[in-house]
């Protein structure tokens, strides 16, 4: 494994600076997909405000187990019911949860895909069917392999969009392919932890069809639309009986008091909302058209706020950990992306930030690639 | 299960608000034991320091996924090695984790004692094996009733001091059984989430013995001493190869940023540690006479900030949770001990608070006391 991933996944900036030197606060990151306007200033509002006073309540009495009043926000904005809704300490507990209560003999995921569902299936001693999505269709998974999962496996993760490719199905084959999940029995997980980046996301997500998908679950995220990965903050949208069985096998009060306050604050900061979607696609087609020029790497088309790239040269073994080094010491953080299985060390993926971090990068870019000997062996 | 204790636990004042009518911050709480000093003053300006800005580090970046800066500050305050310790969300997550990395067949325990032991069992397919410990030994088990449990079960969980009772065997005890648990091979879990609380409560410990007590695992918690309950957070001291093996099961980033800031400014809060510590004994010690003088209970001994409570008059069926609400419908909330296996409805906690507080507990127990008809049937 790359060793910036040592831990498994990007934004590791604590290692990056035992690693390349200098303070973990002075890289710019680019190896986790977080929206680079920050936090919404609700959030830091309500935070403030929660911490006032001597004794504040957030930190001095338990979080409620149930996330209560972030719940029926949320089930207010998604049209749903509260209680086909669960609050998680982020995406990841969610993952964790769904495994270890659903129990699946067989775990069906696509490569390449976010680490955590393989990771999920083996620590509760599944197996793994795996299909890999072809670089052709642009690692998008077919109905067919998307067919073949759900015939071979109890619970299928599929990210939508998945990382790392920011791409995902069209809506007509996932209501097919959940249509077949609940004539199989099979369990569909659609982590839609980037949905919000998508524009159009609501329209494309298969929130609004859950009563005729009745196998399938959705997993959202709170912390990359608005900016909190340090609070983790997710939830699972699904049949009640479900989520009830989830709640059951949860640790109890894993969410804290001040993650839940920051997520109410989010939900109401339409003026954030507004901004951070109004940023987005413009930014993404311009940094891929520059990243196109530089001539270093190719561009994968995304439909969210992170690229997948593949270095166009030779560079030779480790090239994906070698590029993430170099751009490292200038301190940029990417993502080696060849520890996504189904990749290899040709691929990294990058966010998309704001346009004067964006320039950065190219800069960074252009210099290690030059330096590097640009399109030759090196 | 009493109403109130509907997930599970005391501290929920949402649902007090729900079921006595008031605002949830309203209610004075001694259902859970936190302690009544309210957080240090330096986790709050290290709160408010970390939240400062338009981009706060610790909303906007990932959590550091193993606690470095707080784990690092731990090993020099515990004296132990930095790979000796895990930081978790909560020690809510170390029973889960225990259970699930060890894979224990029979888990035991000691009633009465913190439900989540026994919930974390059964969710994982284990069975349970207790011994109840008798009311005349203050509910504290003998050496014999622990090797009984240790030679029976695969993995046992201890309370030191133990939850609700707020006693712990003695050293010389836990000592000749940690070795007992290492020649049988059982995994000694010791919770000592409220240690602090205990005068001299390092010497009584075993963590500067685990080198000779293989099996023995310590958790520990730092929202109860610190009372910092909505933020989760707690840690597992042991040999190196089981804290990576804990690590490796552990969900990433579980331990919020936020979370980890307060960790490390509590443990540079001296003046607060030397506050917290002169309060306590002397409190409790006073409260416990006014129990006794109220004359509608028994008060069990305690060397911890929490007591055990046995309605000394017959009042039927399901008293404790009829005290737990007539305390309720006057603003305070005690913990109905009946859900504890091993208790009944005879018995409630309190946890001790501050002074004036305790006045008020004491003043509403009078008053529900006499509304009750005192000592007669009621």
């Amino acid at each position: 494994m790359a060793e910036l991933e040592r831990y498994g996944h990007g934004g590791d900036r604590l290692t990056a600076a035992e690693r390349f030197g200098g303070r973990p606060e002075e890289f710019l990151d680019f190896s986790s997909n977080i929206h680079p306007l920050g936090p919404p200033p609700r959030v830091l509002e309500a935070l403030s405000r929660a911490l006032a006073g001597e004794r504040p309540q957030a930190l001095a009495s338990y979080p409620d187990p149930l996330s209560r009043r972030l719940r029926d926000k949320l089930a207010d904005r998604l049209s749903v019911s509260p209680e086909q809704l669960l609050v998680a300490n982020g995406a990841a507990e969610l993952i964790d949860l769904v495994v270890r209560v659903f129990r699946p003999r067989r775990v069906g995921v696509v490569h390449p895909c976010f680490s955590e569902y393989e990771r999920a299936a083996h620590l509760h001693g599944c197996s793994v069917v795996s299909v890999r999505a072809k670089e052709e269709n642009r690692f998008v998974p077919t109905e067919e392999e998307l067919r073949f999962l759900v015939m071979r496996s109890d619970l299928v993760f599929l990210g939508c969009p998945n990382n790392p490719t920011g791409l995902l199905p069209p809506k007509p084959v996932l209501e097919r392919v959940a249509a077949e999940a609940a004539r199989s029995g099979a369990v569909l997980v659609l982590d839609e932890a980037f949905i919000d980046f998508v524009p159009g996301g609501e329209e494309r997500s298969l929130i609004h069809r859950l009563s005729s998908c009745p196998t399938t679950l959705i997993l959202r995220s709170m912390t990359k639309f608005y900016a909190l990965p340090g609070l983790r903050l997710g939830y699972a949208v699904g049949r009640k009986d479900w989520i009830e069985r989830l709640l059951d096998h949860k640790v109890p009060w894993s969410v804290n008091a001040l993650a839940q306050v920051a997520g109410e604050a989010a939900l109401e900061d339409e003026e954030y909302r507004r901004r951070a979607e109004r940023w987005g696609r413009a930014e993404r087609e311009e940094l891929a058209g520059w990243l196109r020029q530089v001539g270093a790497v190719d561009v994968f088309p995304s439909e969210t706020n992170f690229l997948l790239l593949r270095l166009r040269a030779a560079k030779g073994r480790g090239a994906s950990g070698r590029l993430q080094e170099r751009m490292g010491r200038r301190g940029i953080l990417i993502r080696d992306a060849s520890t996504f299985p189904g990749l290899d060390d040709r691929y990294v993926r990058i966010a998309v930030r704001t346009r004067r971090e964006n320039e950065r990068l190219i800069a960074a870019l252009r210099k290690v690639w030059a330096e590097w000997g640009g399109g030759g062996e090196g």
